[in-house]
């Protein structure tokens, strides 16, 4: 693995998975694989979760990592080819890029999507020229339409509950689109979707009302619905996330309450997990109850990050070496 | 100890002086004691000296700190249970505590007062529900109305003063309001009279104008005047600090210019020593004459700031293990 | 060496450049130089490759630096001497310098120059008064009129482009002035200037239109002309910047997009390197052509960054030790 921006760039999730887990029970096991090392942490959008995680996952295999919040520190990113730079911004990526590649090792970006223009958030274009011109192994911290730390995450979250239950058959996985208030990326369900697809160990549920559909790359595979009572029924698992449309791109259409998930909607499930990647906006996309219950796993994915995080650095690391 | 959060956390407040002096006779004397552990510093509220000398406190334990400024990376943060989140906050403490906990082995965080709703700032709500959801250590950086690690530096600073200049009776300790063009919360007069006065090893007077009485949860113990000459009259120790009112809560009523402490009223003192935590207005709060002046130790008392946070870390991680 | 501030605090630039190369050869050399030693790296001013590069080589030397943005974290810098502070200033430099001095072994910080008050601008007051009252070596991260890291960065840039072509007779030096949308500090100008005057091993030529003329302290010993096709011919280095007027103070006066530098200019040079600090503004400053094309070497310059900044430190950290 050179760069890691999305499900492409793994050959085998379950060895991942399981390097995760191994680093999770021994977090300092790799503590000199990074000596001397730096990786760079990139964010054009800030961050809580990605940046404490990866930070932490860099420090355990003994890299030494170095954070730049791009928006806080007034330097505005030009990304258009032969853009004459009169305006606002004040670098440009072809300038910027190669000296993120002099300065580090691994360069760990967070680009983000307009919401408006759909083919350019769609080509990646901003965190495709940080690889086009870095010159040194990329990872995605979230692009514009993926996030696919959070999805290893998720896959080893599921998988621990599934070692610890023993269960052995493909488990019911249902994601369920939740009300919001603001337009949100589609990056987590396009993300887990096409994670979950390529793993291929689950009965793949996704649910949405009808606006809401997602881009078919992502989630070709997988049974969409548009009945949440029957997405949920029997689930194993349940991811909640809000997105806004694809289709009629970046906008808000029904913000139906009815989709707030609750705990009288949870017993249709089979005793399931509540999954959400945080931050949740309680009592708008879930209720309290359901938050507040026991099967609600929500710290333990998080928490999780950090183990993606390590397994993939030190996947590129070693790769690095060779 | 588990938490550090006002007074009452330490047992032996003498032995943490002790223990914080001979960090500063060998910085590295326990440059293991913290390895592989990790110390959160999240501010809700920004700060200089609280932020960097922690960092060095920890790093001298062999601490990986990481820094987190909360208002300035996004990240609002709602405190009311049963909260519908459809305004401004976008992450209950519920549900991030609970992760750095998962992240970190020590929480230190820094909160701040409202000044408007003095029951909800007196309940100390936001430090409280960190220490509910964290669910490991939990460090004050400054809370709603105390600052304890300020306190245990000025009585560090005290006990280093009195044990070069071989005094063994008790020394009088002056702690004076002055002028400021802000309302500032009253959290290091509460917590320095808290301290002095479970120190017991002072005649402790606190002097301001009438309308600035503290809350006397706090200045129990102590000798309260209005006079600013009486009080300082034979000072060892002259405390010159800031802050609002706390009967018609939060309020700037008199600002009189006359409490400005000055080289002439220092001439009543003892010699005394002038003390400040920082920042400081010069010639609002203090003449320039009395800060420039060779008996100001403020400079002294902002650099013991890291020996008190490396012996409260030191406290908690020694704890932590057994 | 004790502070750097400007090439004055340079006996042997030579052997800086050689150290800085061996640096870059062996980064880790002197792993071990700075150990159980602090770096503050305090930006009055945002940065990027300033502040990433001198990271790099504190943590290179085995130090541990500490990052403080001023005008990011509410710290406003009362400079004045005697001012009443009852306006935005928080705390005066004689207050806070000094505890940098307690918490820091080494401090680097960038100020920055008003563009209005050339007086104050051109008498560092800022840097200055740092220096007087943090009792510890200071290093220029950038000052009002200089700019000395990036200076010593790109004489060793030119020697190591020098050494490649095994070139022994002096190089060309141009630096040519190039139009902006804004008003920029002559930092960069004045410090190249000063700094390949004294290393005295070119033929140094500023060009610039008629009402950009910088101050001729720093210039002196330099060929001066406003015709840049005669400044250009047979140059061996070509450095682009943009400056705002120094004599009639701060000013944007002709910004003729004929000083634009352009490949069909560059035809006029000795198959010349083209150099930059960047950021840069493309095609304002120079076209994309220029900027494309391999005799560009803004990207080595950016790197060496680190490589300046690590002989600096070094020598610093070796001078403190005897």
């Amino acid at each position: 693995m050179r760069n890691f921006i999305s499900v492409h760039d793994v050959n085998n999730i379950d060895a991942m998975v399981k390097k995760a887990l191994m680093y999770k029970a021994s977090p300092f096991a790799d503590k000199t694989l990074g000596a001397n090392k730096r990786i760079g942490l990139v964010f054009l959008n800030p961050s809580m979760r990605t940046r404490i995680s990866t930070q932490i996952a860099a420090q355990n295999l003994g890299m030494e990592p170095i954070v730049f919040n791009v928006d806080k520190e007034g330097w505005a990113i030009e990304f258009e080819e032969e853009a004459i730079m009169s305006g606002n911004t004040v670098e440009h990526v072809k300038d910027a890029a190669p000296i993120m590649g002099k300065y580090f090792d691994i360069l760990c970006i967070r680009t983000f999507p307009s919401l408006k223009n759909k083919e350019d958030d769609y080509s990646e274009l901003y965190i495709n020229q940080f690889i086009k011109y870095a010159g040194i192994p990329v990872v995605s911290l979230e692009s514009a339409t993926l996030h696919p730390l959070q999805s290893l995450t998720d896959i080893i979250t599921i998988q621990e509950i599934l070692n610890l239950s023993h269960q052995t058959s493909n488990p019911k996985i249902v994601i369920t689109w939740a009300p919001h208030i603001k337009p949100l990326p589609q990056c987590v369900a396009n993300s887990f979707a096409q994670w979950v697809n390529k793993w291929g160990k689950a009965d793949f549920v996704i649910c949405h009302p009808q606006e809401y559909e997602l881009d078919d790359q992502f989630t070709n595979g997988a049974t969409i619905t548009h009945q949440q009572d029957e997405a949920l029924m029997n689930a194993d698992f349940v991811y909640v996330k809000n997105w806004s449309t694809y289709t009629d791109y970046g906008k808000i259409y029904c913000n139906d309450p009815e989709w707030m998930l609750t705990n009288e909607k949870m017993r249709l499930t089979n005793n399931a997990k509540l999954m959400h990647c945080l931050p949740v906006r309680r009592n708008v996309e879930l209720s309290d109850e359901v938050l507040d219950s026991p099967n609600c796993i929500v710290t333990q994915q998080a928490g999780n990050r950090v183990w993606a995080a390590q397994a993939v650095l030190s996947e590129i690391l070693q790769n690095h070496k060779q």
